[in-house]
C-alpha cells in the first residue's frame, strides 16, 4: 500500500493558490499515475470499509473522483452532495462560513432514506466546513454519518475539532 | 449488461432545468443505484477498451463520477478538465459558445504527454461544445482523442456532428 511520505512526494505543492499566501496541496498527480491513484482509492477503501456505511457521499468536485469509485468498490450507489443550483431536483440545503461570506450546498431529498449510514468522501480535509455541512444534509434526510474520508488532512486549520462526532480517516497530514 | 430502456427507466426526467423549456435527465437515480451505477460503468468501460487510451480525461463535475472508475477498472491515469481558474497549476485553456455568451475549460499542461491516446468520458452529449473544446486542450498538448463516451446523447442537439473527427459512443438516446 502506498505510504504517506510517497503521497507527498507526489503531490504537488503550489504557492499562493487559490489566494496569496496559501500553500495548495494538488493532488492531480496522484490522479494521473495510475499505481499512485489505485493506491489512494484502495486506501480509502480500507478507511471506509469498516464504517459500514450503506452508500457514499462524495462532495463536488474533487469528491466525486473519489467516492465515485470508492462506492463502486465497496457495491454501493454513490450519491453527490453539490453547490447550490447545480442539482436538478428536491433538495435540502446547507449553509456553511467561508473566510468571507458563506457558501451552501446542497443534496437530493430522495439520495438518503431513514437509518441509512453514511460515509462522507473527499479530497481534503481544511477547516471541516464543507465537510460539517454536508453531514448535516446527510442528517436532516435521517442518514446516519458512520465516518469520513479525506486524502489529504491540514493539521493545523483543526477541521478534526469541527468534525468531531464523527469518525474521521484521512491518509496524509500537513 | 443493463439495457437503454432499463436505463431510460432509472434516469429521471426533469422539467425546466436548468431553465424553462429544457427537460433535463437526471442521472443520479443512477448513481444511488449500486447495480445500475456498476453497470454503467461497465459499459462505459467496454465502450472505451477498444479506443485504446493512455489515459481517461474526465470533463467537470459529473464526468467525475464517471471517468474515475472507468480510469481505474482500465488500470489508467485520470486527468480533470476544469472550469476556468479550478485548476492550480500551469494549464491551457479552450473557449466554447454557449447558448448566450461564452465558456473556458482548462487542463494542467503537463496532464497530458505528447503522443498519449486519450479517452474523453462524461456524462451527456448536448451541443458537443464542451466536449469538442476538451478535445482541443488534449490536441493542445501534443495527445491524441481516440474516443469519446457519454452516457447520454441528446440527438436533438446535433452533437456529434460538432465531435465528428471523433469516434463517439454513446449508451442512451434521447
Amino acid at each position: 500500500m502506498i505510504t504517506e511520505e510517497t503521497m507527498k512526494q507526489i503531490i504537488r505543492d503550489v504557492p499562493d493558490f487559490p489566494m496569496d499566501g496559501v500553500l495548495f496541496r494538488d493532488i492531480t498527480p496522484i490522479l494521473q499515475n495510475p499505481r499512485a491513484f489505485n493506491e489512494v482509492v484502495c486506501s480509502i477503501v480500507e478507511c471506509v470499509k469498516p464504517m459500514k456505511p450503506d452508500v457514499i457521499v462524495g462532495i463536488e468536485s474533487r469528491g466525486f473522483i473519489l467516492g465515485a469509485p470508492v462506492a463502486l468498490e465497496l457495491g454501493l450507489g454513490f450519491v453527490p452532495v453539490r453547490k447550490k443550483g447545480k442539482l436538478p431536483w428536491e433538495t435540502v440545503q446547507a449553509e456553511y462560513d467561508l473566510e468571507y461570506g458563506t457558501n451552501i450546498v446542497e443534496i437530493h431529498k430522495d439520495a438518503i432514506e431513514s437509518g441509512m449510514k453514511v460515509a462522507v468522501v473527499d479530497d481534503l480535509l481544511a477547516t471541516g466546513g464543507t465537510a460539517k455541512a454536508s453531514a448535516q444534509l446527510v442528517e436532516e434526510l435521517g442518514g446516519i454519518v458512520s465516518g469520513m474520508s479525506f486524502i489529504i488532512e491540514l493539521e493545523f486549520l483543526k477541521g478534526r475539532q469541527v468534525l468531531n462526532n464523527y469518525e474521521v480517516c484521512s491518509l496524509v497530514r500537513y
